[in-house]
C-alpha cells in the first residue's frame, strides 16, 4: 500500500513516518495488514527521508490543487493529513490559516472524491475546537465552540470529513489530540508552545519564559502516545466509529504548576530555576478557552491508551530525545 | 440604511422584504432605528419588487465573487443571507449544495471582511445541524452532529460566521429556525417539504402524499414568527449574544399525526381525507435525524417568541394565504 503524510516534515509527520517504516505495514479497509510499499512525505520544506527507499519526499503547498491531484492517485490508500498552521500563527495570519487549515483539507477531500477509491484519511483535530463555558470534563456530547481561528478551521474540517465519509467519498476518522508535550525541536507559534518549552528548554540548559499562570490547567499527551494513536486511528475499521468520526484521545490533566513540579522531580531544582513566569494575556486567553480535560471513555473502548501522568511524559522525553541525559 | 437580502425571491426572502418595507426601519449596530433607504433582493430568479422604489432586484448567482463584490459596498450595513439549496436537493446534488450553502457564504464573508465596515449579517440555520443520538430536548450545549450535507454546510457556516464575528470582520448572528410550516406556494426539494404540503395541498383542494409515518415528531415554526425572528435577530445588539452567535428559536413540537388532527379541527374531515400516507425511507431518514424539539430559553430571554400550538399555525396560514377561506 502507498501512504501519504501531509505535513511530513513536521515533528509529528517525521515521528509517524519513522514509526511506519519500522512497523512496515498498516491495516486496509477490511482490517487486513498490508505492507507499506511507498510513503510519500509532502510539506513546504523537504522532509527527511531517513535514507529509506520506500520514502518519497515532495516539497510543495498542498493547498495547490494541481499538486494535490498529482500526489493523490488511486494507489494512495491511506492519508495522514497532519499539515496545519498552528494556533498562534493562524490567529495572526487569518488568510494563511484559512488556506492551509481549511482550503487544503477541502482540496484533499475533493481530490479523493473525484478518484472514487475511498481512501482512509486520518485527520488530526485539537482541544481548540472547544471553548466558551465548558463543563469540568468535556464529553463526546459537548458542543464544539471554538474561540480561535485555528479551532474554527479544525471544527469545520471535522464536519466536512464526517460528511464526505457519510457520503462514501472517503473513509475518514478524526483524532482530537490533547496538547502535545514535550515536543522536541524549536519553539513554534502555537499558543501552546510553552507546554513543551518550559520542560524542553530547561532540560537542554536554556532559560524558558512561561507565558501563563501556574494555576492554568492543560490537557496533555506525549508524542509517543500521539503517534501510537494516529496508527491505531488509521487501523480501526470504519464500522467501529459510528456516525461521528471524531475521537477524543486520552490525555493527562495537570496545572502548569504541576508540570513544573514534575520537572523538578525528574531533573531537580537547578533545571526548574531556568523557568520564569511572565503571563501574556493573548496566549493565556487562547489556552484558557480550551478544555482542561475531556472524557476519553470512547477512545479507551476503541483501544486507545494514554500516558500515566506528566512525570512519565517528562521521563519519556528524556529517554527519547536526550538519550537519558538530564 | 441599505439592506441586502440573498435568496430574495424565495418565500422567506419575499415575506421578509414585504415586512421590512412596511416597517421602514431597522436598528443599527448602536441600537438606533434607521430608515431603510434601499432594499436589494438578489436571487437566481428575479424577485418581486412590490412596485416599491426602495427595492432593487438583481438576478444572479451569489457564489460568483464578482457579483458579490458588486452588490456589497460599505453602504450595505445589513445583510440577511437566506440563499440556500434545500436539504433534499443538497443531498442529491452535492456540488451545488457545497457551492451555494458553503462557498457563497464564504465569498460573502470575505467580501465584507475586505471592506472592513463590519455589517450586520443575519444567517439562517436549521434543525439539520443536529443529529445522531440526541437528548429528548436539545440544549444550547448539545453538540452539532449533522447527518446530511445540508446540515453540514449550515454547521460549517455557523462556525465561520462566529469566527468572522469574533475577529471583528462582521457583526454576525445565526438564527436556527425550526422547520417552517405552513409554507405557501409549491412543494420544494426540502426533505421537510411535506410538513407544509400535508396542510397546504388539502386546504387548496388537492391531494397530498405524506412520506413519513404519523408518529414522527417534528419541530415547527410558522412563517409569521420566522419573519418576526429574523427582524429581531437583526436588531439585537451584538453584546446581547455572547461568544456563540447561534440562537435556537422557539418552535412547536408535534407528531405528524397531531398535525393532521389540528388540520381536522380547523378544516374538517373532508380536507383531511385528501392526505394519504406513503412512507419514503430516504426522506424519513433525514427528517428523523433532526431534533424533535430544543430548549429555547435563551431565545425567549433575548425577546423571541413563538407560535402557541400547531392549530394556531394552521389558522394563521388560512388567514394569511387563503384570505380566511378553507
Amino acid at each position: 500500500m502507498n501512504v501519504l503524510i501531509t505535513g511530513g516534515a513536521g515533528f509529528l509527520g517525521q515521528k509517524l513516518a519513522k514509526q511506519l517504516l519500522s512497523r512496515g505495514s498498516l491495516k486496509d479497509a477490511q482490517g487486513v495488514d498490508q505492507m507499506i510499499d511507498q510513503l510519500i512525505l509532502v510539506d513546504v520544506v523537504e522532509a527527511n527521508d531517513f535514507g529509506d527507499q520506500r520514502v518519497k519526499v515532495i516539497a510543495g503547498d498542498i493547498s495547490n490543487s494541481a499538486l494535490c491531484q498529482s500526489l493523490i492517485t488511486t494507489d494512495i490508500t491511506s492519508i495522514f493529513h497532519l499539515a496545519a498552521i498552528v494556533s498562534g500563527q493562524a490567529e495572526a495570519d487569518f488568510d494563511l490559516g484559512m488556506r492551509i487549515n481549511l482550503d487544503a483539507a477541502r482540496v484533499l477531500l475533493e481530490t479523493c472524491r473525484a478518484l472514487g477509491h475511498q481512501p482512509k484519511i486520518v485527520f488530526t483535530s485539537s482541544v481548540a475546537v472547544y471553548g466558551g463555558a465548558l463543563p469540568e470534563v468535556v464529553l463526546d456530547t459537548t458542543a464544539l465552540n471554538p474561540q480561535s481561528s485555528y479551532g474554527t478551521q479544525k471544527a469545520v474540517c471535522e464536519f466536512l470529513l464526517n460528511d464526505f465519509t457519510r457520503k462514501g467519498f472517503v473513509d475518514g476518522r478524526v483524532l482530537r489530540l490533547p496538547t502535545i508535550s514535550v515536543r522536541p525541536g524549536a519553539a513554534n507559534k502555537a499558543a501552546s508552545s510553552f507546554a513543551s518549552g518550559i520542560i524542553r528548554e530547561p532540560l537542554n540548559g536554556h532559560t524558558s519564559i512561561c507565558p501563563v499562570s501556574p494555576n492554568l490547567r492543560v490537557w496533555l499527551q506525549s508524542p509517543r502516545y500521539a503517534i501510537e494513536s494516529l496508527i491505531l486511528g488509521h487501523d480501526l475499521h470504519a464500522r467501529a466509529l459510528g456516525v461521528n468520526k471524531a475521537i477524543n484521545l486520552p490525555g493527562v490533566a495537570v496545572t502548569v504548576g504541576e508540570m513544573i513540579e514534575a520537572l523538578r522531580n525528574v531533573a531537580g531544582d537547578e533545571v526548574v530555576s531556568r523557568i520564569s513566569i511572565k503571563p501574556d494575556s493573548q496566549i493565556e486567553a487562547i489556552v484558557k478557552s480550551w478544555p482542561a480535560s475531556w472524557d476519553a471513555t470512547r477512545a479507551r473502548q476503541l483501544g486507545f491508551s494514554g500516558d500515566e501522568n506528566f512525570e512519565s511524559i517528562v521521563r519519556a522525553y528524556v529517554e527519547d530525545e536526550l538519550n537519558g541525559k538530564k
